[in-house]
Order: structure tokens, then sequence, then C-alpha cells
């Protein structure tokens, strides 16, 4: 379908998708099937980010994290999605959603086991002080830093 | 459809829709046919709101206004809704979105004119010096005041 929708609407169809990670080359293959619309920065806000994200069947929405000082929230829009926590993984259907406080260290993150395109809203504030905890993965991230580290400190790449 | 997700995924039939507004009563009938499940609130956000919202038909989303100091989302999950701003008037369909970023002044909202009922995702941040203003009503609204004033100032009852 062609909209003709104007600001403050927003044509989705204009919107290009972004691919783009700063993970290390190890991890990439893992979200080789995301593609993001920014929503949010398209149309000029800045309080919070909002992303339409799509993940091809076998595609992560990230590798299992928590936030420090972030918020996050995610409404499944088409299709289905499994969301992996600490406690196990529970199936997400279109019309329901998920949220992650802050601080909370409960790894998560939505993995595609489906044969179709699933879509999802990811909802989330840019915190300067952020830093962000793998549990499954040798990885560590603090927005200060500029850069992904090992868990021991080095830099990955 | 009864699920049985547990958080951080939310069980949507769990959480109570809430009809209340704080405008004055002359202007109740206008969102007399909207309620809200306050998804961000009960997942325990605190970053941003998030609520989805039922228009049944003929209800509006609030009085057609812009804020001050708050960046505000909303995308449509089910039925159609018109948003209505000084360009006029666009209908928008489910997975469509608009975004009104803070102290851009023209004035929005969303009337649902269609036979059945509308659903959409609102997200956006409190702001303690929050202001909003109201095109077509003799209306204001200032946070610091706790209450809502005519133009000229005096309380609204």
């Amino acid at each position: 379908m062609t909209d003709s929708l104007h600001r403050p609407a927003l044509d989705l169809a204009g919107i290009p998708s972004e691919s783009k990670t700063g993970y290390p080359a190890e991890f990439l293959a893992r979200v080789a099937g995301r593609t993001r619309k920014s929503l949010g920065r398209t149309l000029g806000l800045s309080d919070f980010g909002i992303n339409l994200t799509e993940l091809q069947p076998g595609a992560q929405s990230a590798l299992r994290h928590w936030h420090r000082h972030e918020d996050e929230f995610i409404f499944i829009v088409s299709g289905e999605l499994s969301l992996i926590t600490d406690a196990g993984e529970q199936l997400l259907r279109p019309g329901q959603c998920a949220g992650f406080p802050k601080n909370v260290p409960d790894g998560h993150h939505l993995v595609n086991r489906s044969n179709a395109v699933a879509c999802y809203l990811e909802i989330g504030c840019n915190h300067p002080d952020e830093e962000a905890f793998y549990p499954d993965d040798d990885l560590h991230f603090k927005r200060s830093d500029g850069f992904f580290t090992r868990k021991d400190g080095s830099r990955a790449k």
C-alpha cells in the first residue's frame, strides 16, 4: 500500500531501513537479519527513541543484555517472536508487549524462531552513563568508553 | 484470547482500563469513550510513559493541543483514526504513526469518526515544567499550577 501521509504523520515507505550495529565481528551473524526504521528520529523527537524493527527468520533483536540506566519497551506489530530471559522463553504475538526496567539484571532479547518476518516497536532513551551487560557473551558496553569491551576491560574488535 | 505471559512480558487482559481525565466538566463528553491501559507504569518503567488507548466511535484522544516541553508519539494498533492538525485531517490505519515534537505550536488530536473501536499506543514523558496549549478551546495547562486554567489565567472547573 502506498500511503500519502504528511507530517506530523509518517509515511513509513519513505524511511530507510538500517542494518548497522556496533557489535564486534564475531557477533554480526546473530543480528544479520535485523533492520530498523528510526521513527522517532525521523519525526524530530528527542525525549525518547522509537524504532520499527524487522527480524528475518533466525535473526535476533540483540545479544541477550540488560541496561544499567535505560528503560526499554517492545510491542509486537506482526509475526511471532520468542522473548528470552533468565526465566526461559515466551512466545509473543501481535499486540503483546514487554518492558525492561533499568538496572534489573535479567538479560533479554527477542529471537525470530518462526519461518516468517516479524516486526516490533522498540522504545528507549539514551543515557550518557549507560552501561550494558551481556550474560551469555564475553562483552560489555559503557557509553563513556565509546566502544565495546571484553569482560576483562580490553577492547573488543 | 487468554494468554499466560509473565514478566517482563505483559498479559494485557489483566490490566485495568482507566477513563479518568482532569478536564473541566464541559469537555468530558469529548473523551467519554476513551479508556487507557498504562503499560509503562504496569511494567515498572519510569523513563517514559506508554498507554494502550481505546477510542469508541465518536470519541477523541484529547482536546486538540500541543506541548511546550514534551515530545509525543502515537502508533495505530487497530481500527482507523483521524488525525487533526492545523493542516487539516488525515486518516491513520494500523501500522501508521505520527509524532509531535515539543514546542511546535501545531495543535493535534485523534478522533474516531468510524463505526468501530480503534486502538493506539501513545508515548510521552512527564516534564515538571510542562505547559499545554489548546487552540480550539478556552483552556490552558501548566503542570506547576496543578490544575487547568482559562486563557485569562482563572481556574477552570
